[in-house]
């Protein structure tokens, strides 16, 4: 049997882990070959380039980041069926009679319609920095970005306390606070600010304040999307600069801005960016996404087909992909709630 | 009301965190006191000195490793119930009403026991950096231990290649392979053993010798308690050294002979050791037991004792203490498995 | 004799190394008595706040980083001779007939009138992140910055590659390219930038378009001072927000919008900000910190007043404080020559 | 022309640095063809594997420890005049006009005996993780081992903290005690021992308890190759296990035994090993290491041969390669004097 490989999306920490799992296992104890297709889906739209995948191809990329087969945020059914036309005959075409896809939510998406829709033999692998995918307790990436973020809080507070300044630590997250919430715990951090709730700006100078008065100085960790309850004022902070280009300031700025206004403290932003999804994933996340990938493998074997691995407490699960690409997982409330004791 | 708070066992990454979130829940929400005793039940049994935990005392500690409260292995149940007794009047004399204690196996085992016979109010929060307690996904310490010791295996791969030689990277856990396993997993280990599963020396050689074959050069990791099929060769390794001591070689170091002799290949040994435990803990442990000291609190405040906070999933749930300290949590055989198709 | 201690400027990690090495070896080999000023040369105009250093306050300190004393920007020199009055009042207070002064060009600088025009007698010990201080090999703090630096390139290169996109690095340097070099060469940038050398945008985007042809995605490191040949175009990239706030976008920004623009690749920009000054120093940094201070305390029992101690290759010695301060030290051409053979 | 390329010795993060810089510069800026021979000097005996290193080969080993090269410990010059012939050969079969050799003492005394008595074209690159070869301030790996060695003490202070124990860490250094000095005084040593000074037993239990006695626990770093005052008891600490494996136990754990012995304090050993030569090679690793490579293809250009490249400072100078191998660099008497005040 001959199982194809692709990973989308934005580059995650223990992509090349799965790979190299899946392989190693399909090879050695199902005989399986292992086609990869390169860049996501735009591969398999294209057929522009494929990689033989044997276990000696997989040797060593354990611990390195990023992917070995490219990613893309192509959607193949954006132009309609004429895609999954294509992708029919390119897995023709390499005799591939099954494909474990490893994405978040809009590459499982498209492995979701395809598999269900169309009867492509599909498995998923759930990643994503964010860990905002349903179903699944934790996706890989995740840890390693907090990790990072935690590690980048840590050094920040000994800079805080030396000059007695506010520091704004805007991390990953456009649409769910966890790495904020996490590394935010994990850091000591003074406010978290996520964007399943909008925060009013006062009530986090109230905590940057009641914080001073201990003689500490404050760090507030902001997830890129969080927004201010008092309108979308982040939004609209695009300007011009000198040569024309719209300008966007992150959140970040714009709240040390509001807090140095607001309370007469000074305040500095440190954007992490990509910084945090990028170089050698944790052990938490090779550990998991290694055994993602062996579990892919075995769903493949078993013909589940439209399924998904993931992460229920210590076991490796299969779900329905679309139950894991249905709604975000954002925050719930008294989680965050958990968090506010801290806060001030 | 006074809440009285320990630390028990072996040092641990994240104690710290525990107490500091425990106070600082308590203290806000609900309007505790708290005081530490030194020592663990050490503390107690001889009331030697004590420590007001207010919000200040506890700032800062939440990335610090050990204990602030210090730690001890004494069983005050060792010599009857006559320790039953100077703990209540310690407790007494203190006005603590209520007791959370931070410990595995043998500090929570106590634990259930003044709880279960004497009624005494306590509370447990689970720690162990072997991961091998009953009724909780993960402990704390845990997540740590294995980051440094995959950093570590990743580090040896380059030594073990630019040389072609077998390296030998022996981990703690005495009584279950957690720490092997996950490390193992991680670090791209080419052999794994560990104390559930007694291996066989020739199988190992067998594997190493595999490996050499593809041109690569093998990791082992073994867990301190791991002993081979053919006997309890290792525990009879005590030897006198030139001043009469009692010298115990550990299994990594016996087995590295034994792999030297047998396939004729160098090898050498790395014992992490102590190295394991301490330091700054890992984000995810630093979570676990922010989490985990905010739980026993509400535990106390619903006056619900004799149980122990846990992790499922990602909730943390209350368990029985007796629950988790009735067997030890040891690695299941076909999670084992899951990891052999790696070897060789 | 009672000796006194200061820390100014930014923070910068190895300021507690310094001052728990003068005071250990100050007061076991000397009988020394240690005063901290707080803040900097604020603390000896206000005389608000002083701590006695003994072996006990400087114990635990070494792996931390910040400043136990606190720090500012003060320039006691700004208003005149009033404030020589005020310092030599407090002095006088406290008994102290020595000053060891831990700063950089704008604290030394006081520290070399100070001693030179007033008589009061300073020993310097030379610190900036930015490494530009004259008459000493290396200053503490750098190798730190260095370290973070290559840390966070040695993770967006696998991003880069992943999605084949610019990654863009600002890095500290607003006068001297000595983290951007060093960071540069150690995480195999493919364009360095630094303030010393006005770039050409075509030129850097010629590298860019080469890297990209060996179908490598290329790593930018850019000084935050660095300034395009082209005229002064960063500066003026001031904007006005939707509050009103001036906002200055920072050289990577408005270079990686000038990359797409004229190479239509994606481009993303890291800035790295103050996480790169805190935190634990480095084992270089503490080990140059810690013999800095112990150097400077002998520098004060011989008397030799209006020195600086400095690095020259593995030797600690005393130069005058004004030989250090009088020019920056910047990245000399010849040595930002050997590292274009790696650009492209 | 053709460079030919070797690494030799211990392995050693920065030699894939090296290796990377000299084949860039050389084929940028020269056009120079490079050749890489296999495992060190068995490599140019056998002429049994040669690397063709063009740009392309060498791109990623950058931050990569161990070398791609391979390495052993053969002594071309052990049997005679008659390895001076293979070399030769191998050497004129591959066009091979000029060979730049990496590595520690050995391979470099190989190098300059072949360069003055045989007029073999070498230019040497000093290499070890000891930092024992004079004529360089520092040589690569050096750093790095310092670092993870450093880290290592940081984590044994708070497990040494929580139990009041003694930790005994012994590091590399089996005739130069660099890494010990180095890594003790950053990490805050209570003790440091090196082979360069013999130790007396009961001088080391008196800081021991000193430091008890401030309520601290102590922590000892060990050169593996220190020795105590009253003879050479380690080296006749072999003894036979239930194998009848000859086993020596370190300095570490011997001087562990001893402490507990004369002191009554618990005391426990960590052997950091292998760990310390491996992995990525710190910032100023890979800095000092490309630095190195460029300049050695520069001394080749110029026809510099017999010498070597080495630090002073902050400049790469080149000295004759016997300058560097006649005698082992040990840490001087005052430097270690310097280290004294923090014992106890």
């Amino acid at each position: 049997m001959r199982v194809g490989l692709l990973t989308g999306g934005g580059d995650c920490p223990g992509l090349n882990a799965v790979i190299r799992a899946a392989v190693r296992k399909g090879v050695r104890d199902y005989g399986y070959a292992f086609v990869g297709f390169r860049d996501g889906w735009r591969g398999l739209l294209d057929d522009h380039r494929t990689t033989a995948l044997d276990i000696a191809a997989v040797r060593g990329i354990l611990p390195r980041g990023g992917t070995i087969l490219g990613s893309s945020r192509t959607n193949p059914l954006a132009e309609g069926e004429e895609g999954v036309c294509l992708i029919e005959a390119t897995l023709a075409r390499h005799g591939v009679e099954a494909l474990v896809v490893i994405g978040g939510e809009d590459t499982l998406g498209v492995a979701a319609r395809l598999s269900g829709e169309y009867g492509i033999p599909c498995v998923g692998v759930p990643k994503t920095i964010d860990n905002d995918l349903s179903a699944t307790d934790y996706t890989f990436g995740f840890d390693t970005a907090v990790s990072i973020a935690t590690e980048a809080i840590d050094r920040l507070h000994t800079t805080a306390e030396s000059h007695m300044r506010v520091l704004v630590v805007e991390v990953m997250g456009r649409h769910s606070g966890w790495i904020a919430l996490h590394a935010g715990l994990a850091g000591g951090a003074n406010v978290i600010l996520v964007p399943e709730r909008r925060f009013d700006v006062d009530e986090v100078c109230g905590w940057i304040t009641s914080r001073f008065r201990s003689s500490y100085a404050p760090i507030v960790v902001v997830a890129e999307g969080a927004m201010p309850r008092d309108g979308d004022l982040v939004l609209k902070d695009g300007t011009l600069d000198s040569f024309g280009h719209v300008r966007l300031s992150g959140v970040g700025e714009w709240l040390a801005a509001e807090i140095e206004r607001r309370t007469g403290k000074e305040a500095r932003t440190t954007v992490l960016g990509h910084v945090q999804r990028g170089g050698t994933p944790s052990a938490f996340d090779r550990w998991l996404a290694t055994r993602f990938g062996l579990h892919a493998v075995d769903a493949v074997r078993d013909g589940d087909f439209g399924t998904m691995v993931a992460l229920r407490g210590t076991d490796i699960v299969r779900v329905p992909i679309g139950e894991a690409t249905a709604r975000l997982k954002t925050v719930p409330p008294e989680m965050y709630a958990e968090a506010e004791v801290f806060f001030g």
